[in-house]
């Protein structure tokens, strides 16, 4: 065994020493390592069982999210229960609660009212949005990487225009109509695309006192152009297309102030009741607090079979891990979940020798792309890159490709095809706090702790 | 002119008289009502125009409310824009706003922070959820007549399976995998045989610890049977289906008393973390604060051509209008709305003689319908009953027809044949209450202003 002493637990007749896997965090790099091991280990004779531990019962896939902020999709669309997933694996247990910790000494994880020993430890925490430190931004501006989140600035979004219909006041009407999308990454693009086509397209002719295709969309990008992962090239197509649907851009244009309901830029104050952040994140605070080696940005540095030093049980995978030429995008995430399944149902089905034995990650780059609004989008496959209609039908089949579920396929492919023909967007509606009250018994928190 | 003064606005060259018609509340009546005032407007000279507010920025289809809260369909499948279902109504504009209030001597409504003046007035309030006036019950039982109440009510159910999942204490897990529906009318059927689905089929598989098919259901109704307002033969059906699903029906049985997850009975007290409630509706409170003559239960006796006595020129329709033989249903709603629209459309457009002379409304009776679960429900059309398969294929094919939207149609129509063909539901997700914070700018409040 490599690492943490087995659990020996009585089953059956003969007492089989069975290793427990805890993987925490149910997104794309999580499920993945669920969903291998679930594989695996039933065709294996009983060595392994997995508990798969989320605060939420649900599975997000996030590239979707911003079209759940621009209401072209619900939340339901691209939120899968994760118990409805793995449910075909008799050997995961799925469990909703809240990490708190984790003792890798002790080999517990943490939560909120109990512990949980593991043989071997898979952390998928994920990221969450980052505001460089600046505390208060975030009341200022929201970010985009929660279910919370795309429903926060749907509200805001479609309230703003409900607001400025009936203002009087025609510079809080101004303010209204003004979106300020600060992040020129793939999310920051494809929101000022999608918000672009809402105000030019879907909104327009619903409103008497106000005409939605003259709001202003700013995109903010600090560094000298859009989509800096991507070759030039790309990043200069998705500003042109952009700009033809209306929205500002603006590179080299750092933010030195938030405040609310305003933007501070070199050149100019912007006032705007709608200003969103996608310029930042940083590796989960939960595993900002590990004691292990971490790189500038607080993503840990693992060993190449991506263990953590001198915790060979204990794995990292996806956007908390550091690894040179590994973006932080879901293929990576996925290919380092099910990298360390197949690492340890190796082990577990037939013993082991020293970690310095085992195999090395190895990334697969797969691509990347982002969509701009209608019938457009980038793409970067090995050396080529793509833009236009072909890149963007690309894009529809492998996000559809991805999203887990038939179901969801078939809604989520139906409303696009939908809106594509109809300029109708289906999510339309304004769902407010007191909507999702939660149950007395549970009180919400509003610390975020996997990925999921 | 009928009742109030009309206001004069320049319109072109000359100056013509129109009527402002305000309407209050996007319900199935005011809907019905703007869709018919939109329709007879367009083709007549400019004689009125039309403003409907609501406090929410959809219309909600609510007789399928109940599968949003058990997770069959996701909130914006049965909410839709109102500013999209008007938007090719010219003489319609729509106001998200809150309604505080009502000025019927200066014909004024009374907003948050403004007012609006009218010259015809239809108050289309809707009901909102009753406790017969016990103090602190709305704490421990949900109602079921918002999409805020079915988020909720889908947030506690899966939470407590969650939840069940983990519980050490037998005592507690037992409290958690107990469902109490309160109130034996279509409401409370159509919940209980969801929940028992979803118990029985959908979540059977998806735990390890717990087995969600030995769940705990109970159907309470203070009266000697179900469905009260159907034919006595369709009430023994209900029940029937409902014990065949596993569901304790208790009838003749009232609540005594409630508590935080208890529910007292003559017989018994159970406990429970699932308390919903069904079993009253009341007026909206803004119509309860008219100063018009009401019914014992708190509607307004209105006269026959549905005026408000002494105010020939504001109009009740729906469930805040008492009137013999009319039951408060989406049905009855719209034909008051168009019935209204019509008779004001022709006063605005041939003049009028006085309010004596304007037509009484009358209901056509096109039958009630309740499901109980998969493949069952109960029909009564005219003189006939219906029950079976027929019936409940009917209640689909209707419930299509009258959902708003040919993508919203689609969409449930889609869901339903995958939920029946696989037993799996498409919104198993838990929202919580920070998951659709309300944007800074606007408050949260608990009050609810418009059936809508």
């Amino acid at each position: 065994m490599t690492g943490g002493t087995r659990r020996n637990r009585g089953k059956g007749v003969f007492s089989v020493s069975i290793a427990r896997i805890v993987i925490c965090g149910a997104g794309f790099g999580g499920l993945a390592a669920a969903r291998a091991f679930g594989e695996r280990l039933s065709r294996l004779p009983p060595v392994g069982e997995l508990l798969l531990i989320d605060k939420e019962n649900y599975h997000l896939f996030q590239p979707l999210l911003y079209q759940v902020a621009t209401a072209g999709l619900s939340g339901p669309d691209i939120a899968i229960p994760i118990r409805s997933i793995l449910r075909r694996y008799p050997q995961i247990t799925v469990r909703m609660d809240r990490i708190v910790g984790f003792d890798l000494e002790k080999q517990n994880v943490l939560l909120e009212n109990s512990s949980v020993g593991y043989d071997y430890l898979v952390l998928s925490l994920g990221a969450v949005t980052s505001y460089f430190g600046r505390t208060g931004w975030e009341e200022y501006a929201v970010g985009l990487k929660t279910l919370s989140d795309a429903h926060r600035i749907r509200a805001q979004l479609l309230l703003a225009f409900e607001e400025a219909e009936c203002a009087e006041d025609p510079g809080r009407r101004k303010d209204l109509l003004t979106v300020v999308v600060i992040g020129g990454g793939p999310t920051g693009v494809e929101l000022a695309g999608a918000i672009g086509e809402l105000t030019r397209h879907v909104l327009r002719r619903d409103f008497r006192h106000i005409d939605p295709t003259k709001a202003r969309i700013l995109l903010i990008e600090a560094g000298p152009r859009l989509l800096a992962q991507f070759p030039e090239k790309l990043g200069r197509i998705a500003e042109r297309r952009l700009k033809s649907l209306g929205v500002d851009v603006r590179l080299s244009s750092r933010v030195q102030d938030l405040g609310n309901g305003s933007v501070t830029l070199a050149e100019e104050t912007i006032r705007s009741a709608n200003i969103l952040w996608t310029a930042g994140i940083a590796p989960h605070p939960l595993a900002a607090a590990l004691p292990v080696p971490r790189d500038r940005s607080g993503r840990l540095l693992v060993l190449p079979d991506l263990s953590l030093p001198g915790h060979p049980n204990a794995f990292a995978i996806g956007d908390i891990v550091s690894l040179p030429n590994v973006p932080a995008i879901a293929p990576a995430a996925m290919q380092m979940g099910r990298h360390v399944a197949n690492l340890l149902t190796a082990e577990l089905s037939s013993g082991v020798g020293p970690p310095e034995n085992r195999p090395a990650f190895r990334y697969r780059d797969k691509g990347m792309m982002a969509t701009i609004g209608r019938a457009a989008a980038v793409a970067w496959i090995g050396k080529a890159v793509f833009n236009g209609p072909a890149a963007w039908l690309a894009w529809l089949g492998i996000h559809l490709v991805f999203l887990i579920g038939f179901r969801n396929k078939v809604i989520v492919l139906f409303q696009w095809i939908w809106s594509y023909l109809t300029y109708r967007l289906g999510a339309r509606i304004i769902l407010r706090s007191e909507e999702v009250a939660s149950p007395t018994r549970r009180k919400p928190s509003t610390s975020s702790s996997t990925e999921g």
